[in-house]
């Protein structure tokens, strides 16, 4: 008998009987998340199931390979696999336990399981002949997806395959049709990126008919990385056997035992294993994988605290309540249904990461490959930092200020661990992978402590800072500290890396005065000016620099590429000055030449050949030659507050949200990334945007929510509300802050977390 | 200024004035350690330097590849480079941190220093064109071993290099001529038996300009093994880099950096680095590399812990200090000068390993790829065991009751990580190679408590050898547990399979009655007898069976290969029935005829054809058809206690000591199989020999010292004394025991550790 727990009580009493003040009511918010939002096309979100911010994150993997046709013609590459799952795929390969969310580039999908049924086979087999491997195909009328749960009927073996997790445990249930080949296979070789040597390591030990473990050592994104696990079945195979997809050259006196056939040990680069059961008609297989980044032994520790019991159906609720938990901290009134599951999906997303990296007892392997303890914090992994420092920890620092705090500590901890002596750029379990440009952790530094977020050492953070940023050998960096930009005949993206160094440069400087440290401020707000070197007055751009200070010759401001700027052109990357919008107007010319320019941003036609380019430059993210799907333009819709026309950023945002994000599958106009577009959503349906993390301002857009109560950490409620608000009243009468008149374009956030009630008037025309 | 120790003065003075009684003297017995004895031929021993059991054992490696003269033909395998080391060798290739010690397969060599000037050379060259790389010529005038240090003049960049050591680390001496090109080569793909595809992964990170940290991860004799390490400079490098000798297929963002310089963090499969410095004329370049199994901050500890100064001739001393106390163990007298260097040598080799395998603060890696803590006991790796229970064990349980007590825990702690639930049996650094036959940790269990050596818990130990018998997996164990022999049909080298097993069934029938377990003793000792199973009444051999019962075909008892039998011949190994000789004779026709077999195989000449088969079966290592080079002969002088004629063992092993043994780099008749030859010799020096292990009885033999005083650990000595001692007088005329006459052939344990005298009196003619 499962006895109802305590907070269950609570929960159900909570929604048949709301109860306002103190305590707030929780509503059943977990139906209006979609987890298959983003899984079309390049959202490379991923449908399977976690819990907020869970270290396993366990879905379906459609592929990972790159795809041709019969003929060899190139199909679909591994870029739209970042995330293992294409929703338009026809079959599932199996179930792997890590997953990025919405990320550019991959790595992980560790520990695929696949149940089969009749002949053994253990090899997955492609797409277009299916029937070669293990891989099924499947219905999407027989697919669902709900937070912490997924649920699949596999028709080639006609066995239901469902998915629930706790943090570091992925629970599987699958149910069998009648049968005595009943096989389960355990694919060590199967991973997201792969390629021929991602492989480094596997081993696996057989501790008893229904124990499992092991680990899997890969190299490729993350360059040294381990994730060990624990396997346990709730029943006994009756046999298994382990194969090597890519024999081992030596085989020594292990040639003795047949190693292929209930040999409980096993090791080599590519393993792949099977365990074979019998099952009645609709009889369940449960299985539990644990994984940790310390030991097997942290792996079993794992589930025995986490998940000792065998109640699928337990923990897909406490995971599901967790959710729900987490939903609630903002409860919001929309215009139409979608636009709430647009809002929760994108609370669902900004959630899915970073991600918990320490087992139950607190330890983890570190960047330098030694276990550490995390002492009085939830050590995080995954940071993609040049995405995330925009909204996505803004949006933490309301909704989440013990995670951020917490993720702070975690890149604290990284930089003592680091060789280089430098704070996460890009960092997922325990390696530096160095994705993109910039040293954005100071900018996460900097907005926790312009909105007080307290709990970490601000003299180890700036010393974190001040050493990053100084390095000698980054990525440019040097250079850019003697020539006060990057040029582009040295290094690349050279104008986009030189506007986020010195937007960096900015952040160090805040976190440097708030600590009085004069000399630091000093030194960074110098180089935060560095922007001022690459504006060319010829053209009117940004604009890339050589090492004699010559600017680039044959400069296209439009081409996404090879112009200096990446993920950007120089229209929209070359507005990316957010901790000086004053100077780089007058950079611009002016107010209204700023204006003008931005409305030709977004209303001009961008000619198809700039669409031809790559996968990150899509018609769906781009409006005009705005570009959405990527995130150096994210702040643009705010500049006009800049100008003398703030009315267009109320309609800009007002149509930028329904053309970039909807309640289906292919409803993200580009990589989800981790959350910040998602993050980029929830702001501006709440009204206001964090244009300039590191200060604690936001600037106001235009709400597109009936109304939304946000529960703070704190205890205390923010509210918006909203009065005439439809889809045509998108403009800004009026705003109210707790009664009196907000006579400013921004809020600050110390607004926010005292509580209180912001009333956006609305109103079909611009109130110019 | 270096004090002088306490203990060097209690040395000197012992020294000058050697005291009896209570107090023992201390002679300076390192002189007659000759590291090179057994380095040329056959040996596989190593020159370097190590204290007793060290972890690691620092020698200079000639090669460890495939050699091929100029037109390709062979020269020599990998075999002779079991340690690295070939006494001929014109060129040395650098200075490893591991080595085995006299094994007849191999591993090891990790961590590769190599001291040059001039080019930076990457590649080791080869030994035809040893200007093609970084490895050197030097003259045998200008090298020199003693126990705890190596000494070698570098040719080609007339750099002295020195090592030593302490348990855990390195110390590497470099005297450079005046240049400002002066490179340490590190090279993390060298190794021994290596092979393409044996390094898994290798991890540097330059800490600092004077520290280093990394790990190497190998694969093959050893399935899964990691060595990490911590490596110091005494003086700070100039510049370094790190090189891919095998370009790793995926570069992502790193390709941003230039990691072969100065880039202070490199992982890859196959990395070699260098490091530069500037020296002055006869400068010198301390070196200081701990090695670790947990981690590279255990190594550091390990190093701050053991080596916390640049004192390299304080470590040479303490080393030193600390084997002349080991060698001091047994004083003895001999005829010649050569035969106290055989003999020293000998101690020397048989404290070469089990090595000490965990850090400082007892923490080792496990079978279980887990972390483990040793608690109470110093936990020990390499057990060359099928070799090493014969005589090395045995030894131990007379000089290193502790040791030995340690080793079986550490035998016990293995089982207990083992997924098969078995003791060792062939074990090195956490990994079962499975080299060899039988499960002979039972014999090293049955002879310590059959001597009293406790100190674990014997119904654990005895849990441990059933399970391990009983295994249903284990080399053809199922099949020899239902037909009493294994065939050799289903498994070959079957007869010395199934001789070996009996023999551990009777070990563990002995630890089952010493434990009062009447039903496992009488399972064992039945199964003991199934030597009989193979007896051949018509050709008078042990002769391998097929799985119908039958007699193999075509059987030539002289064949050591394809006969059933492994590194001995029928002849040889058809004799291994230790626990029950009578048993044997019985089988062979009685006393009688069982001295004229003896006699044959002793004098026969043995046909050119059986020498040319492999590199097991040498001229060096045979006696007319008696093969001392290889183990399962090593009882076989002391069969004719068991005939009528004991007087000829006598006569037997006081003429294979100096064929097998002399002072010279090609003095050791066969593999030193990690002081099993040399245990054997210092057992025979000293007049008796554990033909049973498992039993509490030592054959007598004849002595070869004219005296010697064993020291033992409970404080007493036992003394063998000779009157008339000479080469010619071999035979035993009398024997007293405290002055008692000894009326058997055998003396026990206790009357060893009891302390006491046992006189030996010789004459030239046989006492029939």
């Amino acid at each position: 008998m499962i006895k109802t727990p305590f907070l269950l009580s609570v929960f159900v009493l909570s929604y048949l009987f709301p109860v306002h003040a103190q305590v707030t009511p929780l509503y059943n918010l977990v139906p209006y998340v979609n987890p298959f939002i983003g899984t079309q096309k390049m959202g490379h979100t991923f449908p399977g199931a976690t819990v907020p911010f869970g270290s396993v994150q366990l879905s379906p993997d459609t592929d990972t390979i790159p795809m041709y046709d019969e003929n060899g013609n190139y199909i679909r590459d591994v870029y739209a696999y970042c995330a293992g799952y294409q929703y338009d795929d026809p079959t599932i390969v199996g179930f792997s336990h890590t997953h990025f969310s919405g990320t550019g580039h991959s790595d992980l999908g560790d520990i695929l399981l696949m149940p089969t049924v009749g002949e053994l086979k253990l090899n997955p087999g492609t797409a277009d002949k299916p029937a070669s491997g293990y891989r099924s195909a499947y219905s999407k009328d027989n697919e669902a997806a709900e937070p912490n749960y997924y649920r699949v009927l596999l028709d080639d073996y006609q066995v239901l395959a469902e998915l629930t997790t706790t943090t570091r445990v992925g629970m599987h249930r699958y149910t069998f049709p009648a049968t005595n080949q009943a096989h389960l296979i355990l694919d060590m070789v199967h991973g997201i990126y792969p390629y021929e040597g991602k492989n480094v390591w596997t081993f696996l030990r057989v501790e008893n008919d229904t124990l499992v473990t092991g680990y899997r050592m890969t190299t490729g994104w993350a360059r040294t990385r381990t994730v060990y696990f624990a396997m346990a079945f709730s029943k006994p195979f009756r046999e298994y056997g382990f194969h090597q997809a890519k024999k081992e050259p030596y085989v020594g006196f292990w040639r003795r035992f047949d190693q292929t056939s209930n040999f409980p040990e096993a090791a080599a680069r590519e393993l792949r294993g099977h365990f074979n059961f019998e099952m009645q008609e609709g009889e369940k297989l449960l299985v539990k994988v644990a994984i940790s980044s310390v030991s097997a032994s942290g792996a079993l520790q794992n589930m025995q605290t986490e998940a000792p019991h065998w109640d699928f159906d337990r923990v897909k609720k406490q995971g599901q309540d967790c959710w729900n938990d987490e939903l609630n901290k903002v409860q919001v009134e929309t215009l139409t249904e979608g636009e709430k599951v647009n809002f929760y999906t994108s609370i669902y997303h900004s959630f899915l990461g970073p991600t918990e990296y320490m087992d139950v007892d607190g330890r983890y392997k570190g960047l330098d490959q030694e276990i550490h303890q995390a002492d009085g914090f939830i050590n995080y992994t995954s940071f993609s930092l040049w995405d995330t420092y925009r909204a996505l920890h803004p949006l933490f620092n309301i909704l989440q200020p013990a995670r951020n705090r917490d993720m702070i500590r975690s890149m604290l901890a990284h930089y003592g661990q680091s060789v280089h002596k430098m704070l996460p750029v890009w960092s997922h379990y325990a390696n530096e992978n160095w994705c993109m440009i910039g040293y954005h952790s100071v900018s996460v530094i900097a907005d926790a402590l312009a909105k007080g977020i307290g709990g970490f050492d601000p003299d180890q953070a700036l010393e974190a800072c001040v050493n990053t940023a100084r390095n000698q050998y980054y990525d440019a960096l040097p250079l850019y500290m003697e020539l006060g930009f990057v040029p582009e005949d040295k290094s690349s993206n050279s104008a986009s890396k030189t506007l986020e160094f010195a937007y960096n440069d900015w952040c160090i400087a805040q976190v440097a005065e708030a600590l009085g440290r004069t000399d630091i401020y000093e030194e960074f707000m110098a180089r935060s000016e560095n922007f001022k070197n690459l504006f060319d007055h010829e053209t009117g751009f940004m604009r890339p620099r050589l090492s004699d200070g010559a600017f680039v010759t044959d400069f296209d401001p439009l081409d996404t590429h090879g112009q200096g700027f990446i993920e950007g052109n120089a229209w929209n990357y070359g507005l990316y000055v957010p901790h000086n919008l004053e100077g780089l107007v007058s950079l611009k010319g002016g107010k209204e030449k700023f204006a003008t320019f931005l409305d030709e941003l977004f209303t001009m036609t961008l000619p198809d050949k700039y669409f031809e380019q790559t996968e990150d430059v899509t018609r769906e993210g781009i409006i005009g030659n705005y570009v959405h799907g990527n995130e150096p333009s994210h702040h643009i819709p705010f500049l006009y507050y800049w100008t003398d026309e703030p009315w267009k950023t109320q309609e800009r945002v007002r149509m930028i949200g329904p053309l970039m994000y909807h309640p289906a599958p292919d409803g993200l106009g580009g990589n989800d990334d981790f959350g910040q577009m998602s993050a980029w959503y929830i702001f501006n349906a709440l009204g206001f945007y964090p244009v300039l993390p590191g200060s604690d301002q936001y600037v106001i857009g235009s709400p597109s929510v009936v109304s939304a109560d946000v529960k703070l950490e704190n205890g205390k409620v923010f509210s918006v509300r909203t009065v005439n608000q439809s889809e045509e009243n998108v403009y800004i009468m009026k705003i109210t802050l707790n009664g009196k008149p907000l006579d400013r374009h921004y809020i600050r956030h110390q607004e926010i977390t005292d509580g209180g009630e912001l009333v956006f008037y609305l109103g079909r025309r611009p109130l110019k």
